[in-house]
């Protein structure tokens, strides 16, 4: 089986990041030498002549879910993805993808909210591009979007306010930005995303109680860069926040310890998951941000984020140390854990 | 049948822009007001605060084919279209979708390809997304890639010239730039993309003769900038040449006429679509250039061309003329002939 893709390989964990590095990197890293943020640091996005620029398909199951559908998914993803790396969205372009046979009136429901969404983030979609496949050639429909953003003097005045508190070299807020002594912060409650539409897949019944959190984050991070000191950003998609925490201390080469009592979780996600078998650390978010913050400022920024409509769960959950490996979390019941990246996304096609 | 999406409808025709129209442009276009050249515009590419930005989904079918395979025309169609406004292309993404079981082995060969064929074009491509579905989900593999690129002194010195001769307001070569007089040149011979493919999807066996012209046009697109004078530039790809004039006739709001024996055309394509009854106008190519010249540049313009690898055939085929409707051909036999915009293209899949 070594020798064909799996499910895995796609799943934005460890197998994944095996296949990434033996193919992507080997063939298309020395193509991009002079870009300011290269494909290898393999972050939310690249940044090219001060053009951060990233990319995005979403092969959601069902297209319909409770909070959201395709076309919300993929406008929120990818202006995150830019967002988080303290870049101000510009546009979006969509490639979509049809089968044969599919409603006119899902499709204008999906385009509908795909506007409403990205008037909502006031990112325009200025591009597109539309292929008609026949009918049993894909499932319904996929959506690519990819996004352009550009430095504001807001993301400058964040990193001035960083420089304060200590040595910064970061111009961006890449995930190798942590160090030891910054607090890790998480803008609300996690697992809603990926529980509600496993929950709705497969007829489970939590997604009464249970939404998707489908929401554009430039508006949080504008905030935040506002309150200043914050050194990375991540938003915990595939994999979820084990995953994100394990490539931001793999990549700034410096341990994570968070608390579990302070990860805030609902308890309808938190009953779910127990009933499901699955961690709520690792399932995707849509509309989540994952922060590292200069000690000094981690209190400000928290309470930045609090008074924004999507930041009131928010939580100081951690901090960067140098004394511990990879990421720990200390367990409510006491004792520590390793959180592991994982192996592949316990869901597959939540987005 | 009026409630579901068909073929044609993603087919870059009529029936095409049907859809856009009453779709994607009644929805997103408000959130695109202030974008140099908007959705609305329906061009090559988009540019927002100076940044063109460009996607393309691939789903041609076989994904290897003679002459290239799906990563070539992925890398090549999205530079392409960011070139054509007279661009430079900067970078590339990659929203690669697969199906669970597809072979590694021909995944790193076509990575290998559009490596290579980024290299070739000198374009790097810096983010990429991949998702894995399950088997029956989607026919082996699809890819997405978008484009940015930027102004360069080139452009700026091609429509200084362009004003030496008449007057222009066009920034970029939009499609609705030509004007009465205009020269009409293509860079090479049309159709081979869209027969090769054909031909050996459906073993008609004209491929040992025929194969895809896909390339980066950027290249070529410098040195016609160099030359100067150029007005407008498109690449003729779904609906084949028929297609490209119309929307450049109907959006410039002039009438063009093309010669049937200037337009090149290899003897094998035009076998190939006699036996096979289809219009080597209509069909995709995937690496030629339609441009708009100013008419004391053309000829110029035509030699810069032919001294171009990609441009030896290049010829002058027609001009703007306002003493017509739409597009019309004189053709060999005597009179003239409609080019019709197609329904939708007469062959699928082919990029």
């Amino acid at each position: 089986m070594n020798n064909i893709i799996t499910i895995a390989d796609g799943a934005g964990g460890e197998k994944m990041d095996h296949l990434i590095k033996k193919t992507f990197l080997k063939y298309f890293e020395k193509n991009g030498e002079k870009v300011d943020v290269p494909l290898s640091e393999l972050d939310d996005s690249a940044v090219i002549n001060g053009i951060v620029f990233s990319t995005d398909t979403h092969t959601v199951q069902p297209l319909f879910f409770p909070g959201g559908n395709i076309g919300s998914l993929a406008v929120a993803g990818t202006v995150n993805d830019v967002s988080v790396m303290g870049a101000k969205p510009l546009a979006l372009s969509t490639g979509f993808v049809i089968e044969e046979g599919f409603s006119k009136s899902d499709f204008e429901r999906i385009i509908a909210t795909m506007a409403e969404m990205a008037e909502k983030a006031d990112v325009p979609i200025v591009t597109g591009d539309t292929k008609v496949v026949e009918k049993g050639a894909l499932q319904e429909m996929i959506i690519n979007t990819s996004g352009i953003g550009v430095r504001t003097p807001l993301l400058d005045s964040n990193i001035e306010e960083v420089r304060r508190y200590r040595e910064y070299k970061g111009e961006w807020l890449l995930d190798s930005n942590l160090e030891e002594g910054d607090k890790i912060i998480v803008s609300g409650r996690i697992g809603d995303h990926g529980v509600a539409l496993l929950s709705f897949r497969e007829g489970y019944g939590f997604e009464s109680k249970i939404k998707s959190d489908v929401a554009p984050v430039n508006g949080l991070i504008e905030e935040v860069l506002k309150a200043g000191g914050v050194t990375t950003a991540k938003d915990p998609t595939r994999g979820g926040l084990s995953n994100t925490l394990n490539e931001i201390s793999e990549k700034s080469g410096v341990g994570i310890i968070v608390y579990e009592e302070k990860i805030p979780v609902s308890n309808d996600v938190k009953a779910a998951c127990e009933m499901l078998g699955i961690d709520p650390l690792e399932i995707g978010n849509e509309g989540k941000v994952v922060l590292g913050v200069v000690k000094e400022k981690a209190e400000e920024v928290l309470d930045s984020i609090k008074k924004h409509p999507l930041g009131k769960n928010a939580e100081i959950i951690g901090e960067a140390r140098s004394d511990v490996k990879g990421v720990l979390m200390e367990t409510i019941v006491g004792g520590r854990r390793v959180l592991h990246k994982p192996i592949g996304d316990p869901i597959p096609r939540i987005c």
